[in-house]
Formats: C-alpha cells, sequence, structure tokens
C-alpha cells in the first residue's frame, strides 16, 4: 500500500463530497496499494469509504503479497452484486470508475446498491496526472531506455529494408536494455505509408527519399514511454524539408508554453497555429498529446478543448505532425514533466533534420 | 456485413422484445459487419434497432472497407452523449452491451436517452457461442495449427533447457505455421510451477522427474485455438502417473457427456466427480472449461452452475487439472465442437502419458 496516495485520494474524496468509491482500473488500483492483476471477465474492484479500503477478488487471482491490504473473496459461482450489496452503503451516493462495465454496474443500479451512482474517475485521474517523484524518477528511466532504443532502431535502416524487418528487431533491443516489453506496438512507417494514421509495418522496403518515421515506447518498472522522430533516408526534397522544420518548430514552441498555471489547450493552439502559418491545416489531423503514465494513454488530453490548467508534475506527450497523403508524414514527439517554472523534457534525441544512408 | 448473422440477430432482438441494441464489444461488431477496429478509450458503437443498423465512429478509425455499412462519424471534441441523442429512440427500451463503460452509461442514464436499460448481451452471445459453418472451418483451422504447434514446442525439451527458454521460440514457430499470433500469452511450467495458477514462463530450468505442461493457443484468421498437454520429463513417479492417469480419465469421460439436449455443468459434475473419487477435491480449482471463438475467452463457462443446454455449434475446452502444491500439475485440454449427435474433438494431439527425453 502506498499511504501517501491513499492519503491524497481520501481526501480528494473528502473534497469532491463522495463517501465512498469503487474503483476499477487495475492500473488506479496497482497506483494506490501495489498490486497488479489482470481480471479480463472477472469482476476486480478497490472499495472505498471514509471506514473501508478493501480489495474485491477473484479466488483465482494472485493474493496480494502486502498482507496489509483488506481482501474479500469471492468464487465463479458466487453472485457479484450480493457480495456489494454486504459492502456498499445503500444511503450514500457512490462514485464508480469510468471503466466500471454494464454487466457489473445495471445490477447495481437495478438493486439500488448505492443512493446514486457518479462516474468519479476524475479524482484519481486528476491524482495520477500529478506524477509524484518516485514516478518522476521512473518516468524519466522509461524515456532514457526509450532514446537509447531509438538510436539502435536507427542503425538498422538500410537500402530495401522493410519497415516489418526493422520492427520485428524492436522488442530483443527494448529487452536487452533493461525494458519489460514495448507501451504500444511500434509504429514504423517509410515513406507515403507514414501519412496513413492507421498503417501497421509492412513488407514496404525502404528506398531513397523516403521519410522513415519510428513512433515507439517501452514499458519499464510498469511506467511507460513513447517517442516519435523522423528522419529522411538518402536525401530529402526541398519542401519535405520545409515540412520538417515546420514540425519542429511546432514542437519546441508548444514546450516553450509549458508552465504551471497556464491553460492546456495553449499548447495545441501554439503548435497548430504554427503549422496553420505554414499552410497545413487539415493536414495535423490529431490532438496535440496525451498524458501518460502507468497507460500508455492516460486520463487528459493537450487539445484545444482541454481548460484545465497545466500543474507541476504532469507528464504529457508534445507530438505536433503533417501528413501528405500519398508522399510523406512527419510526426516530432516527446514526453514533458512539467515542473515548477517550466517543463524538463524527457527525451534527449537530437530533433535535427538527419539523412539516414 | 454479414446478411445471415445480422439477420439472426435483428430476429433474436425481436423474440427478447428488445426494439434497439447498442453494441460495443469489438469482436461483436466484426462477427456482424467483417469490420474491425480497436477503439482503446474512445467510443466505438453498433446502434440495432427496426429500422438502423449504423456503426458509429470516432475520426481517427479507419473508415469500412464494405460501403454498404451506414456510418456516423464524430471527433474527439464532440459530445458522446449528444451524437446518441440523436440516434436513440428515447421513448423505448435499450439493450446494451456487457462491456458498456459507466464513462459513457452514466451520462446516457442520466439525460434518460431511452426508457430502460438493460444488459442484453446475451442475446449476441447465445449467437456467437454457436458457430456457423464457416466459423466452425476457422476454428478447426487454429486447432490444427495449434497440433503442430504443439509437436514442434515438445522439441524444443532437452536437459536444463528453462522455460522462458522454450517460451521465447512459440511466437515464431506459429507464425512459419501462418498463424497471426497467440491467442494468449504461452504457459509453460516445469515441475512445482505446473501447481501455480499465477505462474509466467522464467529462469527454471527442466530437471528429470518434472511434469512439462504447456498450455497454448494461436489466432488464425481471427480464431483462437487453445490446447494444453502434460508431459513428463526421464521419468515420472508411480503418484505422478495416477494423477495423469485420472486426468485423462475426467477429460475423456467429459468429452463423452457430450451431445445437444444436456445441461453443460453434467460435463463438470462429470470430470470433478472422477476426480473426486481419486482422492482430490480441491485439487482441481477451476472450471471445467470456457466458450472460445473470436476472443479466446467469451460468455459461457463449462462449470458446475451453467444449467443452459448443450447445442450444436458449440465450441468450449475441456479441462480437468490436478495441482499438488510443491509437486506437480497436470491439465489436459481439448477444444470440442458440438455436433448434431455428440461432438468432434478439434485437438488430435495424443493423451497417452508420454515421457520426453
Amino acid at each position: 500500500m502506498n499511504k501517501a496516495r491513499i492519503d491524497r485520494f481520501v481526501s480528494a474524496l473528502r473534497s469532491a463530497s463522495l463517501p465512498q468509491m469503487l474503483v476499477v482500473d487495475p492500473m488506479s488500483i496497482y497506483y494506490l496499494t501495489g498490486y497488479y492483476n489482470a481480471p479480463f471477465e472477472r469482476f476486480f474492484a478497490l472499495y472505498v469509504s471514509e471506514t473501508r479500503f478493501t480489495l474485491i477478488l477473484n479466488r483465482l487471482f494472485p493474493a496480494p503479497a502486502d498482507r496489509e491490504i483488506e481482501c474479500v473473496w469471492y468464487s465463479d459461482t458466487d453472485s457479484v452484486p450480493d457480495l456489494l450489496a454486504t459492502l456498499l452503503r445503500r444511503d450514500q451516493a457512490l462514485g464508480v470508475d469510468k471503466d466500471l462495465r454494464a454487466k457489473f454496474l445495471l445490477p447495481m443500479i437495478e438493486r439500488r446498491l448505492a443512493a446514486s451512482f457518479a462516474d468519479s474517475s476524475w479524482v484519481l485521474d486528476e491524482l495520477r496526472g500529478c506524477k509524484d517523484a518516485e514516478e518522476q524518477a521512473l518516468m524519466r528511466e522509461a524515456s532514457r531506455i526509450n532514446d537509447e532504443a531509438m538510436l539502435r532502431f536507427r542503425a538498422l535502416i538500410h537500402e530495401g529494408v522493410t519497415e516489418k524487418e526493422v520492427a520485428d528487431q524492436t522488442l530483443a533491443i527494448y529487452q536487452e536494455l533493461g525494458a519489460e516489453g514495448f507501451s504500444f506496438s511500434p509504429l514504423i512507417a517509410f515513406g507515403p505509408n507514414a501519412a496513413d494514421p492507421h498503417h501497421s509495418p509492412d513488407d514496404t522496403p525502404l528506398r531513397e527519399g523516403d521519410c522513415v518515421l519510428f513512433d515507439v515506447g517501452c514499458v519499464k518498472n510498469g511506467y511507460c514511454s513513447d517517442m516519435t522522430r523522423t528522419y529522411f533516408y538518402k536525401s530529402v526534397s526541398p519542401e519535405h524539408r520545409r515540412v520538417y522544420g515546420l514540425v519542429r518548430a511546432a514542437n519546441e514552441a508548444a514546450i516553450r508554453e509549458i508552465r504551471p498555471g497556464r491553460e492546456i489547450h495553449i499548447l495545441d493552439d501554439t503548435a497548430r497555429g504554427l503549422i496553420a502559418e505554414g499552410g497545413f491545416v487539415r493536414e495535423f489531423n490529431h490532438r496535440l498529446g496525451h498524458f501518460i503514465g502507468l497507460s500508455e494513454h492516460e486520463a487528459g488530453d493537450v487539445s484545444a478543448v482541454n481548460t484545465a490548467l497545466l500543474r507541476p508534475g504532469m507528464v504529457f506527450s508534445i507530438e505536433p505532425g503533417i501528413y501528405l497523403e500519398g508522399d510523406v508524414g512527419v510526426r516530432i514527439e516527446d514526453l514533458v514533466l512539467v515542473t515548477e517554472d517550466g517543463c524538463e523534457v524527457l527525451n534527449r534525441v537530437s530533433k535535427e533534420l538527419e539523412i539516414l544512408g
């Protein structure tokens, strides 16, 4: 159990006037308890109220090593709503996790197991959104490995190599560098493929003049990294050079805007405005970034509609891109950690335009 | 679009007096439409009513190749409940998928976007539970590859090899045999590790007298296989031989009980009774099996509490086991397809006790 995080969570519940909450996101449960379990179709929850802090576990799940955690066990042949009826306070409002499934939520509502039901994930999302010192160190380490890995991935590039041949070597490189695995399936795209948002590495061979886009990340000690670099192979056209320059400028301008107290959408506005001045509007067709930590995509986005304020400890991606269908895709992505007076960029791999080969 | 499946689904909705349903399980959507998409945190649904059959898609999702499917698109900056308000019939009951998340369900309930809300997944689960001819052929093929793979995995066994060294070679073997990948992370356990339900392949080296448990499966054309075989290395003790014989007898006795019209729990009762007669009760600590198809675990279990009737086309696992802590674990698992007058066992790998090495 992480007492400091639990204390912050309990006092956030109190501030939100929430007397009880049912947490089901396994990563949120891990964040608070240090216990990780992948429940698949079975019910797995942490119930928190003024008087209880209780894990609800199927007998097939492993027992938590930490004996201080109160556990309530059930079997596949038990009824989950019956069990919840013995735990929940029917006369009080209940906050539920945004991920709680209809299979479990609808019977709870039907049986009136609480006075009201509300999606209260934001309480935990706000806590998880600001990484504490231990998490900041883990995020730095995951990105340090990702930086080293990017340099090795670049070295796999040669005439005629296919995207899939490169992608197939990435897991072993991450593992050699001490990572547990991917934080997401690596995206490696050559030439026009880099403009297709749904592309997966395939048998496309590398050709002179192609862009070479790597969007890759690993997990180390449970924490995720995520970085994109775009290179060119053997030569680069003047127009591609201009596109690269715009994307790099957008990445760097957005990063310069980061400091506590500013509204998050300013970062997206800055990057998008700069790319629009260069003539590209629909060609930058996604939000500027997403929060990241124990999960590769955490609650919170860096987009035009997020009016929340930047706070120290937030970690998110800054990943502007320009995609010209049938021609080229350029994206440059770093993870950043908001500090007391600005930000720390967690990725150190150069953003200079580089021509490989 | 799969017209036959859609027709069966629409008439099942009518029989259930459900005028409208919101399907969110990506595999159910694929089953009906042929369109697959992994939405992660974004909303992705199929809305079906007497008059509509509409996919609800985020603009970042790929467009369906099948132009006949009606699509409604939204952006990250749009409100999903607002969009649903334009589609749903407020004056009618709505069936929802068991996987619909609180994040989307609670606002729908709060805004009264339908007259009532019920978990109606069972309508689709019953359809998906009985594989049609095309699916039966795909299930056979996935298990045929798994049979071939098992023989190759066995051949990797030698003195001192570790579980992880064997596990690390399995993906390449599946891919060589034409599979897309794992249906689940392979479980390879030596000796006492096979008695631990939460074991993952580690650096344990193989020793004489160890059991060698392989619980493995692959995906081929979207359909899953899943099989377990337990071997012994160099020698087997009389007690381990007796345990193996009981598990094999339980597997075969349960399979002999399969025919349409019987209650599913009879299979579990048969296997469990036979193992109990041999003196093991708590040592067989899980249900006898699970349904399988597009997902590795589908709705429906082969357990003591399932009183549903066996029907032709059902595919599930029969996987009795005996686990002696610190000593040995034996499980023998086949996939079976219920036929008009019995069943077809999809796995052909021998269940004779075999001593490797």
